[in-house]
C-alpha cells in the first residue's frame, strides 16, 4: 500500500443513484461537499453521477483513484437491492465485505428507539469492507465508511443531505483537517455589467496574463450569464492575510481596466449593489415600467430592507396607464410609446408622484409581436430623472425571447441607476 | 470506422466548465437533455462534470465511448482560453481542427447585426474538427458540432440553455429521431396548486394503483416544487394514437379526484393558465402589490400577448404609496398595512383606477424583519375585487426566506384569480 499523500489536494465526487440520471433529480450534495473541501484547500477534479450499477461504480472508482487522493461517494448505502455502493467500492479495491456486528447492534438499537423491530433487510447496511472505519450516523440507519487503501482515501457518505452534511463536517474536522497542511482556497468574484464576454476578456487578459509571468498564482475564470459577466479569482495558500493582499491587488488592477462597468468586487447582484448605493446616500426610488412589467421593482424588492428605498412603482403597460401616470398623450402620439421621450416622461412622473430622489422609466417591445422595421422586437428605451427633471435617456436593442428581453432591460435599467449613483 | 449502432440506446452526458466544479454552480442542462433523450427511448448511462482541462475532457470522452453510442457535451464552446471543448474532443478522436470560413462569416454577421465589430478572439469559435457538421446557433456565436467517428456520435452543444435547448431539439428531430427504433416516451404533466405533496399522493394513489392492476402501462411520478405540485404521466410505445388515448383517460380520472386544485392538464405555468382564462373571457386585470413588489405583474407579463389583459399595476411598498392609490389611511391605521381589509381596499382601488374587470391586492411581511408575534414573517393577505367591489379576501402564512415568501405569495395571488375565473 502506498502512503496517502500529505497534504490532500485533489478530490473526485461520485454521486450514486439511478434517480440522479432521470430528468427530474439533480445531485445537489456535491455543492455542499465542494464548498467544504475548497475551504480546506482541496479542489474537486471532476464529478460523476452513476446509476445503481456495481460495475459502473467500480469502474468510476478506479478511474478516480488515478487522479485524486480523496474520493467521496454519496448515496447507495440504503438497505435495498439497488443500494450498491458498499459492494461496488469493495470490488474496485479488491476488498472483502464482512458483517460488522457492532453496526448491526447500532442499527437494531435505532429501530428499537422508535419502537420498531429491525427488518432483516437492514443487516445489509452492516456490511463493511475489511479495514474500513465506521462513521456513525445519528440521523439515519446507514453508517458512513472511511477506507484508506492503495494510496487514496475513499469516503462513503449517505445520500440524504440531513445525514450527509453533519457526518461530512465531522469527518472534515476530525480526520481531513490534519492532512491538509492548513491550505485553503480564497476567492473573489467581480461582477461586470454592460460589456460582452469577449470585450471583458480583451480588457483583462493583458492584466491576468502578467500575473502568471510574475509568479502570482491566481486562477482567473470568466463566466457569462444573461446581462452580466463574472470574473472569478481564486488562490490557494495557507496564509489568509497573504491571500487577501494578493486578491486585493489583483482586484484593484482589474478594476482599473474595467472602469465603471465593474458593478461589484464581491459578487453581489446588481439589485443589491443599487440597494446599497441608495441606502448609503439615503436616496429613494420610484419606477415606471412598461415592457419590464414590474420586473425591475420585483428584483429590487428581492433585497432585504428594500422597503427603505423603493417608494413606489407603476406598471404602465397600456397607453391609458401611461397617461394616467401623467405622461402627455401628445408625446406618446408624436414619438410613439416606445421612445426616449416617453421613457423620460415616465421617469419624471414616477419621481414626482413618488416624491423620490430618482425616477426610472422603461418602455420597449418585449415581443414576440409589436415590432416594426423602425423599432424591431427587443427595442427598449430607458429614462432616468431626479427631482429637478430629466437626467438621461437612451435606447438599446436586445436579442432573444420575451423573458430575455425583459431581463436584459431590467439589468440595463438597474445599471443606468448604478452608474449615476457611482458618478455623482 | 465502425458503423454507428441503430437504434441509438445509450448516452453519456459530459458537462464542461470549471465553474461547474465550484460550490455555486450546478449542471442543470443535463435534466433537459435527459428528458429529451428519454422521449426518444435513449437512456443516460452516466453523467460527468469536468473542468476546463483539455486532457481531462479527452480522457472522459474516451471512457464514454466505451459504453455509449451517443456522447453529448455541453459548454466550453466560447471564445476564450478556457473554452477547451473543441480541442479536447479533437484530441480524444485524433482529429485535426481547422478554421471554417463559413462559420467565421456567420459570427461576423451576428456581431454586425448588433452594430458591433467581431473581436478577433471570436475566430476561435470557428475552429471545427475535420469531418464535423455545423449546427447553426441562431441565439449565440458558438455553433454546435456533430461528429460521427469510431462507432459513436459525439454532439457538442453550447452551455447557455437558451442556445442549447433549441439546437438540441432541432438535432433530435432531424438527425437522432431516424436512428431510434420508433419507440418514444409520451408524457402528460398535470399542475396542481394549493395542495401538499402528501395530499396529492393520497388523492391520486387509489387511481393510479388501479392502472397497474388493469395492465395500463403508465409511469406516475409526483414532483413537488415551490408553491406547486406536478404529476408526470408517461408511457412508452411506438403508437402515438394509443398513447394519446391512454394518457387522456388517465388524465381525466386524475382530474376527477383533484377537483379545482388542478390548474393545468398540460404543464402550463400558472401565469399562462390565468392569461388564457382572461383572454377567453375578454377580461382585464389591474394589480396592487406590496410585499410581492411587482412579481405578480412581472410573471403575468412574461406571457406573450399579456398586454391585452394586464392593464396597470401599482407597487405600493410604503403606506404613503397605498394611500396615494386610494386606500383609506384609517383602514391602514385600524387593521395594519398587512390585513385583509387593506388587501381588499388595494384590490378595489386597482380595479377602479385601472378600469379593469378584476383587481388583485397583495400585502404581507416578506421578511427577514418586520414580523411580530401576531403577524409573523411570511404572513400575507390577499384581496380580489371586481367592478362591483370586493369579491374575497384571505390571509395565509408562508415559510422560508424572503424570495420564497414572495414567490409563494405571487403563486397564491394568481391561483386566487384562476379559481375565480374557472368558477364563474
Amino acid at each position: 500500500m502506498s502512503p496517502i499523500p500529505v497534504p490532500l489536494r485533489r478530490a473526485v465526487i461520485l454521486a450514486i443513484g439511478s434517480e440522479l440520471l432521470t430528468s427530474h433529480k439533480l445531485d445537489t450534495n456535491s455543492l455542499f461537499l465542494t464548498e467544504k473541501l475548497n475551504a480546506y484547500g482541496i479542489v474537486v477534479r471532476y464529478k460523476v453521477v452513476v446509476g445503481d450499477d456495481e460495475d459502473d461504480l467500480a469502474t468510476a472508482i478506479r478511474d478516480a483513484v488515478s487522479c485524486a487522493d480523496l474520493v467521496v461517494t454519496t448515496g447507495g448505502l440504503g438497505p435495498t437491492d439497488d443500494d450498491i455502493t458498499r459492494a461496488g467500492v469493495a470490488k474496485a479495491f479488491g476488498l472483502t465485505l464482512y458483517e460488522d456486528l457492532d453496526v448491526v447492534s447500532l442499527i437494531r438499537k435505532r429501530f428499537r428507539s422508535r419502537g420498531l423491530k429491525m427488518p432483516a433487510l437492514n443487516r445489509r447496511q452492516a456490511l463493511v469492507p475489511e479495514g474500513a472505519s465506521i462513521l456513525p450516523n445519528p440521523r439515519g440507519t446507514a453508517p458512513g465508511l472511511w477506507i484508506e487503501t492503495g494510496g487514496v482515501i475513499c469516503l462513503l457518505l449517505p445520500g440524504p443531505p440531513l445525514e450527509l452534511c453533519p457526518m461530512f463536517e465531522d469527518v472534515l474536522r476530525t480526520c481531513i483537517a490534519e492532512r491538509t497542511a492548513g491550505h485553503r482556497i480564497f476567492r473573489r468574484v467581480l461582477t461586470i455589467v454592460g460589456r460582452t464576454e469577449s470585450r471583458v476578456e480583451e480588457l483583462i487578459h493583458p492584466v491576468y496574463s502578467q500575473w502568471r509571468v510574475a509568479g502570482r498564482r491566481i486562477d482567473t475564470t470568466i463566466l457569462a450569464s444573461l446581462g452580466q459577466i463574472e470574473v472569478h479569482l481564486s488562490t490557494r495558500t495557507d496564509d489568509s492575510d497573504r491571500a487577501a493582499r494578493l486578491l486585493d491587488t489583483a482586484t484593484a488592477e482589474l478594476a482599473d481596466v474595467l472602469g465603471n462597468s465593474l458593478a461589484s468586487m464581491h459578487g453581489e447582484s446588481l439589485e443589491s449593489v443599487v440597494g446599497r448605493l441608495l441606502t448609503n446616500r439615503g436616496n429613494r426610488l420610484a419606477l415606471a415600467e412598461s415592457c419590464t412589467g414590474g420586473l425591475v421593482a420585483s428584483r429590487l424588492t428581492d433585497v432585504p430592507g428594500s422597503s427603505e428605498y423603493v417608494l413606489a412603482g407603476w406598471v404602465v403597460y397600456s397607453n391609458k396607464a401611461k397617461i394616467d401616470l401623467g405622461v402627455d398623450a401628445t408625446v406618446i402620439k408624436q414619438h410613439g410609446a416606445v421612445s426616449e421621450q416617453v421613457a423620460l416622461a415616465m421617469a419624471v412622473q414616477a419621481c414626482r408622484r413618488g416624491q423620490a430622489d430618482f425616477g426610472i422609466g422603461v418602455t420597449g417591445i418585449a415581443g414576440p409581436s409589436g415590432g416594426s422595421s423602425e423599432k424591431p422586437v427587443g427595442t427598449v428605451s430607458f429614462g432616468l430623472a431626479g427631482p429637478d427633471g430629466p437626467i438621461q435617456a437612451f435606447t438599446t436593442r436586445f436579442l432573444g425571447e420575451r423573458d430575455r428581453v425583459k431581463f436584459q432591460a431590467s439589468q440595463t435599467a438597474l445599471d443606468m441607476l448604478r452608474r449615476e449613483l457611482q458618478r455623482v
